[in-house]
């Protein structure tokens, strides 16, 4: 496990020389200093694990693949944290720990009311780490790393990587699957920022808005999100945020022609459908409360709130905050619900939602007849007894977490809508928050035990919970 | 099933006649009116339908059961609110019916402002409803009724009626544990007045409250609900909410001589020990802010609110509303958790949430051991996979119809707090909310639709929504 956590901290290593490049180029010198600085601890760090533990074999279960994807994530956050530390850009460290975490996640919550300021290497970082965070370094890792290894740990570490109540293999090796979400994403983000620089963006620009398009983070390069865009740019990232919130594997689907399978894939149809009504009564509430000066105005609003709510990137055109609670409640419930699974996005997921839906059907049509087995089918396909618990102990694990880290929070003093608005979004990887914390968020006014805490639970939420769970039950660190 | 429905009016139409007594002697004309023409129209209505109803006989199942009952409880609303509309005490006749509803499902949340100015009959029939819906008016009809009917008939009525996860057998005739529970009932209940008359009450108020108290609604006589009572009042009503916040078995079991079994429950011991830690954590909080002279005086106040939320009462003695998030929250969460199975308090229930913690972790350990079957077991029970089942699915049903409420009632455009408080509020029936809505709660302020929304929901809540589900079923209505 070691051997492996080393793997991919030195990875992190690698990642950041992009950035130092940037930095380089514009002769940013603290942020330099910084990469480099940041650089060189994970090498000594990383190298001598690497060495110590090169040998070291284990059986690798379930259990062992989400302790290491927990352990990994967290050692990538804590690490990933230096450069903005050491550069000064955000002075404590537990802040930089926050606005990593956050990145890695995709969550896009930021404690930095400025970010116009900061050196553009930086800028680059905070963004690059959403990329990576969306579709999963060890995806990564796996798709493109030389050995080839066993198909159980390969598949135990995607299970506790990927997003979504199952895991699909499109072709049977796994390590090709993950070679080929890889590609899709690649393709995916390339296709936005050339729309992006069509409109008139910058490189740097493009490329850190396309990263956080693409992972449905939601970091931007100016302090009022999308707001100061032109239309054009909006309307894409709308798209865009929209298609990354989609299971890949539909587009794997799409590649091989297979358009029927898709069309009548449920929780797609479930996604676009919600979307679309839930934009068009935003829509209309939002014209009729004379929020936009026409009624395409404000669906074009509306439609960038869901897309950017409902995927979980966290984006704002305008502020929403002002408007009518009817509107604010659907996007917090298009928050809880969030993405697809297998796609970039966050929340609860809309496969989960069907499988929890049927189930309680299932229930209410089995008070008539007791004894009949009746199976749940999702599109047709039987859904496995243990996926449904498994979904059901997911809905508690996150009706518990929201509670906890509500209650905790709590402590802070502040009101309790920003409170509850900020777990559901730290938990969802969402980003942006209600009440006092607006569309643009910034968490710097959370006490630090609060600020340490919410970058923490955002890993959590991103791995799906289960991951630390499992780290921290007693049964996993008991001798055998 | 006519027949039931009709006999549970005609049962109702008794229940008026004490509070026609009172109003008769108090000479209150508007009352003794409306009384009077409501039990004509309910005797007008009922007789008939029993008559043509008589000699049906149907074969009764789980699903007749709750399609009974929730008919019932749907009927008992629709009537008992004739005496408010008529008299004049309640204009609107939607408001009427939320008074009632909120009455019956022992909720506690009111329409009115101003209690103080209703005549002393309908402020007795208001209570009065109360400590009917907390343990049941299906109950009370098995328990009294001459008759005996099949034993599948009148444990399925249970099921419906009875709070809780699971209904347990105190002795193997349904129709005596019926007995043996309303026989505790009573017994409290009358323990409560004596008390309070003790404090110097006069027999009507103590009446009322002691009602109020049993049945944890939370109606009271005064506009400032519990706060102008002297503290041994207040305490005497913190004792007694908390006692009918647990499991009558448990009282049995005590009479029984049973101490062992009863020290040893499982859920008794959490709802002690949370009681317990909320009622400390708060006292803390609140003294620490100031909002109590002295840590007794705060810890007093804390443990009032903390029984009279837990239990769902909603009584209050100060604006916990001004109280810290941290409090508030704690309180929120109490909400939400409720009281016991098998007591009259209302919630999700503390057994519910062993159950769901149970399942969790046996999730988690299941990851090590996938093939080793493991049963979850409360108080080395083991529980049956149904109910585990049933709980997830309840748990469900609740989160969904919580969202559903939150949005719809959303349209008014009151606060999200006010709105979310209100809605988990009214399907836990506990009563009060928070924010704009306080401790003393007047929902004069909802539209029609939401108020005659919330009045459902909150009969849905009370009886723990799956016999709503089985009315709405399209199953049910399909003919064989």
């Amino acid at each position: 496990m070691g051997r492996f956590i080393a793997q991919i901290i030195l990875m992190e290593a690698a990642f950041l020389l992009p950035a130092l490049g940037i930095s380089l180029g514009y002769g940013e010198q603290s942020a330099v200093y910084g990469f480099l600085l940041s650089i060189a601890i994970i090498l000594a760090l990383g190298i001598p694990m690497y060495l110590a533990c090169r040998k070291t074999s284990l059986r690798f279960g379930v259990r062992e693949g989400m302790v290491c994807v927990s352990l990994s994530w967290l050692a990538m956050s804590l690490l990933g944290a230096l450069p903005f530390y050491i550069s000064g850009a955000i002075p404590k460290y537990v802040d930089a720990f926050f606005e990593t975490a956050s990145g890695f996640s995709t969550t896009g919550a930021s404690i930095l009311a400025d970010v116009e300021c900061l050196p553009k290497g930086i800028l680059y970082w905070r963004s690059f780490t959403h990329w990576v965070g969306g579709m999963g370094v060890l995806v990564f890792a796996l798709a493109f790393s030389s050995g080839e290894q066993g198909a159980g740990f390969t598949m135990h570490l995607l299970r506790a990587e990927s997003p979504g109540p199952d895991v699909g293999k499109l072709v049977p090796k796994m390590k090709q699957t993950a070679k080929i979400l890889y590609i899709l994403y690649i393709a995916l983000t390339v296709l936005d920022i050339i729309f992006l620089l069509c409109g008139g963006l910058n490189l740097l620009d493009a490329l850190c808005l396309g990263f956080g398009t693409a992972g449905t983070g939601g970091f931007g390069v100016r302090n009022d999100s999308f707001a100061s865009y032109s239309p054009y740019i909006q309307d894409v990232t709308t798209v865009f945020m929209f298609l990354f919130g989609i299971n890949f594997s539909c587009y794997y689907l799409l590649l091989l022609g297979q358009f029927k399978s898709v069309f009548k894939d449920e929780e797609l149809r479930l996604y676009v459908g919600l979307a679309v009504v839930s934009a068009l009564l935003i829509g209309f509430n939002t014209f009729e409360a004379s929020f936009a000066g026409d009624f395409w105005e404000a669906l074009r609003h509306s439609a960038f709130q869901v897309a950017a709510l409902m995927s979980s990137t966290g984006y704002s055109t305008v502020d929403f905050n002002a408007w009518h609670s009817f509107s604010k409640g659907i996007l917090l419930l298009l928050m809880f619900i969030g993405a697809c699974a297998g796609s970039t996005g966050g929340g609860f997921k809309v496969a989960r939602v069907l499988i929890v839906f049927k189930n309680l059907r299932r229930n209410i049509r089995q008070v008539a007849n007791p004894s009949k087995v009746m199976a749940i089918r999702v599109g047709k396909k039987p859904i496995n007894e243990t996926v449904v618990n498994n979904t059901n102990a997911y809905l508690a694990a996150y009706v518990i977490l929201v509670i906890a880290t509500f209650l905790l929070i709590g402590m802070d003093g502040f009101s309790m809508e920003k409170n509850f608005t900020v777990t559901i979004s730290c938990i969802s990887n969402i980003g942006p928050g209600m009440d006092a914390l607006g569309p643009v968020p910034h968490f710097g006014d959370y006490s630090d035990f609060s600020t340490g805490l919410l970058g923490v639970i955002m890993l959590v939420g991103r791995l799906e919970i289960f991951p630390f769970l499992i780290l921290l039950s007693r049964s996993t660190w008991k001798r055998k």
